[in-house]
């Protein structure tokens, strides 16, 4: 009965980033095993270790291979995993840390950004039967190969989450340096509340957005394999963020929360002839240069004949789109090409947003209060978001969020 | 054709310390594989690293387990291959770092000194047949279940010399902050030489008697498998010391070097009865508590019915000691127990002492010109060793140095 009582602690760098933080995620983890479950933990890199790692990386190769950089990143979940089992031991209880080599964390050949295929479970529940907290290396796995690969940074909540469908765990702990999901970021909305619930699409689209509390493979895991994902601080022991199932009660809330994206550029193709090829001749040489383009919408006119196509980049990637837009323009006579360099994506998301009519409009409207111009709408399921002036958008997140009013009983005021 | 002009370089820590030391050893290895060699690269941890990843290790726990440790020390030398690979890349080569456990090291399970049992050919030798560099991190090793071992602080001297062994390089070469092998400490004797050849006899006693210029698994791997040992500078291309097999022309001179060991202390017990197990019952005694005893004498006298036994410990060790030799003395009638806390000792090694008699009064002679009192004497086959008042030990280490000509020409002048 592997199964009964089990539970994942994932803790994040910050949580490990000196001794007496690893003491303190080690008593979290003892506390758990005390109370009857078994354990099992994941680790990231202490502190600001991968970025310090990246820069001796930097420092001996102004281009290293991604099979050298696993490499050498993945000895900073080795360096916590180690640690983290001392500490254990030291409180007098009984631990094992194991590396994905060790654990059977397997991942395609990816270097950098690896998928895992498969978690073997023999010495996970091995360990486990021992009574031993089990200790894990985030953020990295082996392929068939034993070569070492990562998944991506902040792949170590993807690890948990993997971790926690695999072992079939009631849920997945993730303990960080903030106390949950908000409905909008603290730092710019002061009465932005903490969101006691939220479904995991509606934290995928909060993630997409700029929310960057969760990594978002950890979500769709979760999502997939139906474990919860408690989002919490490691320094308290309040409650922090369910992201779960969508249930009944959750619609009666139309929007969960809001998000700023910054840093982006919004280009626009204007009088495109609307032939057949056209948009897809675009998005193929912009792909090309490893562009990764956003919330694209397209409008026509002139009886069809024309369109104009809007879309939005990251801001650095403004200079060589620029170019090969206005190339294009040339050979395929567009009638021009705009590019605004310095634009902010603001969203509203909520799975609430299918049964309320009328969100568009309240949106719209706080916009247009706070006398904020709009550049561009997209919307789709449960997600609105306009684009605007980098010099708005703090000012729309505040408008967005009062209209919504958000911080009230965690959004439950906005009706429809 | 494997064998042929295949060279294992071992980089230690001074070596790797930044990115232009990191970049200078790549430089080295390349340029001996566009010499036409194959190059199997062993790299230590950058600088201090293992002695930072103690001290985190002593931050959280009293007394961290060794399997932990050994987790946690590997991380370094991970860093160092990854680092190193990255080097060779950027200057246009082919490189590819390999752990212990992708190469195949495998050793027994003893955590924090295990030893060596059997290294994997087949992923050294389809890497160096593409044409690749193979870095290998030096010190780590894995057992039969996969755990991660380590063989001993300074071993990687220790892995670079049994992957010559097992690829039958035509030599190991160990790079350092050191141009090679001296006659005496050149800190403590400043008209010290650069020994050219010793033999691996002579190297594992001047290591053992305070040279630290080598692991001694190292010498003993070399010897072994007859594999020459060149510790040479990482920072010029002068040929530095060859350890290698006694040759005839090794004996012309009698003394290779002199070394200094400090920091012990001598004790004696006096008037034992000298009767079967009163030995014995006293290095069991010691060796309980961990303690390493060297250099042990004794002398009878009354007949054959009282003897002294005198030998030598680390001074750290001294209060322990004289607690136990002072109860054993009482238990077992000894007349008394003198513990001296203060010594140092000198040693000549030579294989030439063999043919040359009086090298034993050449050293006596020296020291007690330079009015200095011996404590004890011991000698073996080729090492002659004096404990001295810790205060002597410098002078004495210089009157040895120049009563055995040891800097004219490699100790050519001495003649026995």
């Amino acid at each position: 009965m592997l199964h009964m009582g089990l539970v994942v602690q994932k803790f994040g760098g910050t949580s490990v980033s000196d001794a007496q933080k690893i003491h303190r995620a080690a008593r979290r983890a003892i506390r758990a095993k005390l109370d009857g479950h078994r354990v099992v933990m994941v680790v990231s890199a202490m502190g600001r270790t991968t970025d310090k790692l990246l820069s001796l990386a930097n420092d001996v190769s102004s281009n290293p291979p991604k099979r050298e950089l696993d490499m050498l990143l993945t000895t900073g979940e080795q360096v916590s995993i180690a640690l983290m089992a001392m500490a254990i031991h030291d409180a007098g209880h009984e631990a094992i840390s194991l590396t994905a080599a060790q654990l059977g964390l397997m991942t395609d050949s990816v270097h950098t950004k690896a998928r895992i295929q498969r978690i073997e479970r023999q010495r996970l529940e091995r360990e486990l039967e021992l009574g031993r907290i089990v200790i894990v290396a985030g953020f990295q796995g082996i392929d068939q190969a034993g070569e070492i690969t990562t998944l991506g940074r902040g792949a170590s909540d993807t690890t948990g989450a993997a971790l926690a469908a695999v072992l079939g765990a009631g849920a997945c702990e993730i303990y960080t340096d903030v106390d949950g999901v908000y409905t909008a970021d603290p730092r710019l909305v002061p009465d932005a509340r903490k969101i006691d619930r939220i479904s995991y699409d509606e934290m995928l689209e909060m993630a997409s957005s700029g929310a960057g509390v969760m990594h978002s493979r950890a979500i769709e895991f979760g999502m997939r394999f139906n474990v919860p994902i408690h989002v919490r601080s490691s320094l308290t022991d309040a409650p922090g963020t369910m992201i779960m199932a969508e249930t009944e009660g959750m619609e009666t809330i139309a929007i969960r929360g809001v998000t700023l994206r910054e840093n982006l550029a919004a280009v626009f193709l204007i009088g495109m002839p609307n032939q057949p090829g056209m948009v897809s001749t675009v998005f193929s040489e912009i792909a090309g240069h490893n562009i990764i383009v956003d919330d694209i919408i397209q409008n026509i006119y002139d009886s069809g004949r024309k369109a104009n196509v809007g879309f939005v980049i990251d801001a650095e990637d403004a200079p060589v789109t620029k170019e090969v837009a206005e190339r294009l323009a040339k050979e395929q006579g567009y009638e021009g090409v705009e590019i605004h360099e310095s634009v902010s994506k603001v969203s509203a998301v909520g799975v609430g947003m299918r049964s309320h009519s009328g969100v568009a409009a309240k949106m719209f409207d706080a916009l247009s209060g706070a006398k904020i111009n709009i550049y561009t709408i997209s919307t789709s399921e449960i997600v609105i978001s306009c684009v605007v002036s980098r010099e708005d958008g703090p000012r729309a997140l505040a408008a967005m969020h009062e209209a919504f009013e958000l911080a009230k009983s965690n959004g439950g005021g906005s009706e429809g």
